[in-house]
């Protein structure tokens, strides 16, 4: 089960620090996901969809931990009832809108991702299949914490 | 970037043919997501989610193919732009419904995965990060083939 680089994800984030938690919180904020030639055959047809999902590989983390504060709450949480970074498998996946498609790259909004990171999957977000406006989200229904942005406290193993 | 299995996959599907082809085809099937003991600290708070996005390997595909015929479709596409299996990353997210979590076993509905699928992560399904019910979805938008199963056309390399 060994993942390969099909792209690299480019966007206004250097950090890990001050990145937006989730791509709804930072609507605004644009990136380009570059999909490596090789790849690009497969992108066609993707442009009619409004959003993608992007899977991703959190290069940057390190360590795995089970018990976390996620970034939306004051207590400490199951790592799998969040979508905290320190993972045994760190797979990342953003719902981004998709803007424009151009040799290759992606232009998109809502980006959530620092800046280099690697690329494993592009999906069609498909509203058929995907979205559960109704759907009961636990903690994250009564948490009054709402912090956007990242600090560093996923740093380090 | 080597992925590491965190538990397996127990559905009814055995075979690559007659799979529901997402998650919302087969609302009434259900499966159970056997967590490993060592993982098992992470699931706490897991319970008050509706539903969990399951993240997996499709470790019975072979070969990668850019452009598919998919399921539900009956021209072809890019790979990117379909949910189909035979991808370079051969990872693939399901939206499942959590009915109850007992002993490190998710028991869950709504699923459309192989029994025995390895498991590399379980994420919570956030209305507010991943539900967008009016993405335009592309091709899928006019497709008038309704199929709900799959047949074998991704077998093989």
């Amino acid at each position: 089960m060994q993942t390969v680089s099909i792209g690299v994800i480019h966007s206004p984030f250097k950090d890990a620090s001050g990145v937006p938690i989730q791509a709804v919180f930072a609507p605004q904020a644009q990136g380009e996901v570059e999909v490596f030639p090789e790849y690009r055959q497969g992108l066609q047809d993707l442009e009619g969809f409004e959003r993608v999902w992007l899977i991703y590989w959190f290069d940057r983390q390190e360590g795995v931990r089970l018990r976390v504060r996620p970034f939306r709450d004051d207590r400490e949480r199951g790592l799998f009832a969040t979508r905290a970074p320190c993972r045994p498998n760190p797979i990342g996946i953003s719902p981004v809108r998709l803007l424009r498609l151009e040799d290759g790259r992606l232009y998109v909004a809502g980006i959530d991702v620092l800046d280099g990171t690697p690329l494993l999957d592009i999906k069609p977000y498909c509203r058929q299949f995907d979205a559960f406006p109704e759907s009961r989200s636990g903690w994250l229904e009564t948490s009054e914490n709402t912090r956007t942005r990242s600090d560093n406290r996923f740093a380090g193993p």
